[in-house]
């Protein structure tokens, strides 16, 4: 998907919202629990639930890879299963030497068919090159992210900047506006203006809204573009906003009214640095 | 495994070698690619060949997922194969928020039960402590790597140190000498005193050596403990060593080469600061 395209279902559908498909079979509606393929049935019902108040899903291999084959096997069901014209995001914090980058790249982009994967920066240019060689296809590398071990080396100061500065600005150089995000996370509000000043036309991927505490309004004031310019998750709080049998129908209307709310936002707060 | 079952493995048999499975099906033999299970063919008569002449392998997880649930089938396939002698790495990259990691751990600790999986330090703590908490498991954190990319935020200087002098430092808090490995590359072999001295007693995870050109014996002298300290991986120059009907005996040949040299530095150039 090109940024074009991106922005446009942004303006159209007025939500930069991402559902994140964290699916964890212990956090499941019991009615689906005992389902051999439980893992898709509930994503599914989650896609439909949240498809028009959403323009991207990011799905977190993690939860998959903890259920082995089968689990991998309903992270390509999932996949498949979202329309093109989301965008899909697999949420994989990868990054190893060139060649094995470039495995990793075919697994998302090829076998997979991602528009994008998150890319772990610590290897450095020739670990995210690989990701970055495929056309149409997106690397999000981790800039600054919504945990508490940030203050470990991100937030370390590295002559006169911070890691996660030193990253944004290497990295920047590395690819263009158009096939590289950053993930900044949303419990980081207060670094938000200072990060738009230095990568004033990237697209942010800003997980740590709801069940992590950042706020959806202070990072859309600090960051939103004319074009969008950030793709707010939420993974928790909509994926289990019920554990009953209305759980799709709850994610649903926790969905809309992240949209809701972000629809305000794309209407009035948008800054005039664009 | 336990260090001191490892340790055992490493003295009994006089060597440190780990051989890396990064299976790549347009590299195997002819006569397996049209085989449905190639991948783990190809890897079972690999670890057949060069069990004698090694204590670990290293799957590269990469490789296998390029190939979607069938890629992921032949990892659990041969994961399964490796015997209980041997210590079994997950090349796998992995870091992510606490409750991401921690799937992660369950995935290649359970499901998968390897012994260690590499882990990139970016994210900090709560990234990395989830592995740590698993009983006779190994967490592999990023040190200092073998490829180009390390120059790029690895060997910047960090407020007077190397950021992965830094990362060393701080991790080496959060493990111990039990639980806790680092990558540190074999192509950076004149950094291996300075990184010995810093951590006197931790084993390193040495990729580079072979087709990524770092040199066994400088990195041998320099880092070498009288319990080993040391795994030392070689992964295309040994899989790949023939690409006829004769690849695995080959690869038992080269593996065995490597352990012929290791067992001279074993018997010789121990360094008396254990």
């Amino acid at each position: 998907m090109t940024r074009s395209q991106l922005t446009e279902q942004i303006l159209k559908k007025k939500t930069y919202l991402c559902v994140g498909l964290d699916t964890d079979l212990t956090k499941i509606p019991a009615h689906l629990q005992g389902q051999p393929d439980a893992l898709f049935r509930f994503n599914k019902e989650i896609i439909d639930a949240t498809l028009e108040h959403c323009v991207a899903y990011k799905i977190n291999t993690a939860f998959y890879e903890a259920y082995g084959t089968r689990g991998w096997e309903a992270m390509e069901q999932t996949a498949a299963y979202i329309p093109a014209t989301h965008f899909k995001i697999a949420d994989a914090k990868r990054g190893d030497i060139g060649n094995t980058s470039s495995q990793y790249a075919r697994a998302f982009f090829e076998t997979l068919n991602f528009d994008a994967i998150t890319v772990a920066p610590y290897m450095g240019s020739d670990s995210v090159l690989p990701f970055l060689e495929y056309e149409n296809k997106w690397t999000i590398l981790l800039g600054l992210t919504s945990n508490p071990g940030a203050q470990d080396f991100e937030l370390q100061q590295f002559g006169g900047e911070y890691l996660y500065e030193k990253v944004l600005k290497t990295a920047a150089g590395w690819g263009t506006e158009e096939n590289l995000m950053f993930v900044i996370g949303a419990t980081q509000a207060e670094a938000f203006d200072r990060i738009r000043e230095r990568t004033p036309r990237h697209f942010y991927l800003v997980p740590g809204v709801g069940a992590q505490g950042g706020s959806l309004q202070a990072i859309s004031e600090k960051a939103l573009l004319p074009d969008g310019g950030l793709l707010v998750n939420a993974s928790r709080a909509v994926i289990y906003a019920s554990r009953g049998e209305d759980f799709a129908r709850e994610a649903g209307i926790i969905a809309h009214q992240y949209a809701a709310e972000m629809a305000r936002y794309l209407g009035t707060g948008i800054p005039t640095n664009f």
